[in-house]
């Protein structure tokens, strides 16, 4: 916080008039080069700084794509169970859902391209699915793509949280193996920063600059300098490319405890799902277990729990939790996976009882 | 910009680590407080601090009250010469337009209701019509309010530059007016501060608060944390109406310049419209004067002009044009002018040699 707030204040004394004013609509210069080089070399995105939009977070790219891609009644793909910001979106945007089963190596494209062969967009998150945890396998990046140029539809790949992997290197992304420019990429800077900066990025196809111009300029979103430019010399100096092997390490450690807690006070009882990245993983329960019931036992004991159920659609999971470590310290971590046990303890009684 | 300055680093050093979350959707809770009190006392305009939605300006609410409450194929009333911004939008959104004539005393609600008496919207500039410049009559805001009333349609008071009134006190905002709360009531810092603040306000009847609130929440655009601190910081303070008082007595300096000018040197030749706000004002021509043809020989001498042409849909007014003078020096002012009036002798010398 002390080298964003030193880059901010340098920017605050130093703002040129012209800065003053209504601006590119894409975003500032400065950030968009520093934007574009970053994906080109950590992700393997294929872009200049002209196909970088800068946004106020994935979201706001998620809702742009679905304004500029998707008329009324379209039909768009979303991994089931998936995020529920997409979901809700493409339902805000009056566009059709349709729910894609998601199997171990990513989105179900064949499940897809039986149902809506002719969906306008798929959303997808190859890098790590949210909520599962898989990387989407090289074979499924190339069926979805093949997709995509025969329907002449749209891939939107939200890159949430790929800065964060703990075991391996991560797989580029699909946009870089996107041959026909239908690949549109997406980021945030919430979480590996913080989120009141509202700052992220969307990479489009040129071929639809233009379109994504005119619909910010109409739309009235754009962000304030400020931040762009901080965010700009805070890349340019080195200090991102620190801040995220540092945090790495401590989300790499708060993952650990989270992994060892588990092995520790829930063996036999529930196991985790891939967890080689990102911020949160997957508790696998036993088959018939009630996600809502544990979770509302939980909830009385202080330890809150997000149900696989609530980011599901259609296509129901094994019964599981989806815990989020990157907020929390270590002690705090380990603590709540023993109130967790203590939870699962007391449901088992119960249900022991009514049999 | 020195006084703005401090504020900001204020609260880059005090930024306490809740404000680094996603914060509320409708904006900072101290920012709504400091804007809806500032509306109260200076526009008449009645609502709490929960009725303020922070917005990244007025473009960005007046695409909101789209989202919000219009469906594709909706028609909605937009003032006819008027904002692009709002014609743009208004057909980005997939929304109907309906241009609505504009007489003296504003938008003209009897053509407006049988032409399109179910429309969904109307969008009004009742402080000062953009680019006319004329205040809504008392008897207009109770004709539109009533056609609102009876048809359950909104209406999107946008006051966009109302600060600025040079020779009489701004009569209060339409939505003071309102008994069945059907006003949407919106304005922007942009003019009043700088653009690349990117911070605006939309007030709502608490009936749609949530619906605003949950649409916001799947787009997704939510201002940075750091503008709207300073912004509350500098409203509390009283440099903002200072500020406001300040560049009033400037822009108004501004005003008279034009009038002046306009009076020398052209004479017989143009005419200004109604010039009592705002920062800027119409320029009408003569009879038959090309807007285009004056406007390309101008910009052939390095003044650019705006032809009222551009700011019409369908009901075209005599020729003029929109002059802003909020941005340039009273010299500046002076020296445009006259390149006007050698732009305007050698168009009519050419168009005698024409005839």
């Amino acid at each position: 916080m002390s080298t964003w707030t030193a880059c901010v204040n340098r920017e605050l004394h130093r703002t040129p008039p012209r800065h003053l004013s209504y601006g590119d609509p894409r975003g500032l210069r400065e950030l968009r080069e520093a934007v574009s080089s970053y994906l080109r070399s950590a992700r393997g995105v294929n872009c200049t700084p002209d196909q970088v939009l800068i946004v106020a977070g994935s979201q706001h790219a998620l809702s742009l794509c679905l304004e500029v891609l998707v008329d009324p009644g379209g039909e768009v793909w979303v991994e089931d169970p998936g995020y529920f910001g997409t979901q809700g979106a493409v339902r805000a945007s009056g566009a059709q859902l349709v729910p894609v089963p998601v199997t171990t190596e990513g989105i179900d494209v064949e499940y897809a391209r039986s149902r809506a062969p002719n969906a306008r967009v798929a959303f997808v998150t190859p890098a790590r699915q949210l909520p599962l945890g898989m990387t989407m396998s090289l074979n499924r990046r190339l069926a979805l793509l093949s997709w995509a140029a025969d329907a002449e539809s749209w891939i939107v790949e939200d890159d949430y949280d790929s800065e964060f992997r703990y075991t391996s290197r991560p797989l580029g992304a699909l946009q870089g193996l996107d041959r026909e420019q239908c690949v549109l990429f997406t980021g945030t800077f919430s979480k590996v920063l913080f989120p009141a900066i509202r700052l992220g990025y969307l990479v489009v196809p040129e071929s639809v600059a233009d379109a994504f111009i005119a619909a910010r300029h109409f739309n009235g979103f754009s962000c304030p300098y400020l931040e762009q430019a901080a965010l700009a010399r805070f890349m340019n100096e080195g200090h991102f490319e620190r801040h995220v092997r540092r945090m790495r390490s401590l989300y790499g450690a708060r993952r650990d405890m989270l992994l060892t807690s588990v092995g520790r006070y829930l063996r036999g009882r529930a196991q985790p799902g891939v967890a080689d990245g990102g911020l949160g993983v997957v508790l696998w329960l036993q088959h018939g277990d009630s996600e809502d019931a544990i979770a509302a036992t939980s909830h009385r004991f202080g330890v809150e729990l997000l149900p696989l159920g609530r980011m599901t659609v259609a296509h129901a999971t094994a019964p599981g939790f989806f815990l989020g470590f990157g907020g929390l310290p270590e002690t705090e971590i380990a603590r709540g996976v023993r109130v967790l046990a203590k939870a699962l303890e007391e449901y088992d009684r119960k249900r022991r009882a009514a049999v």
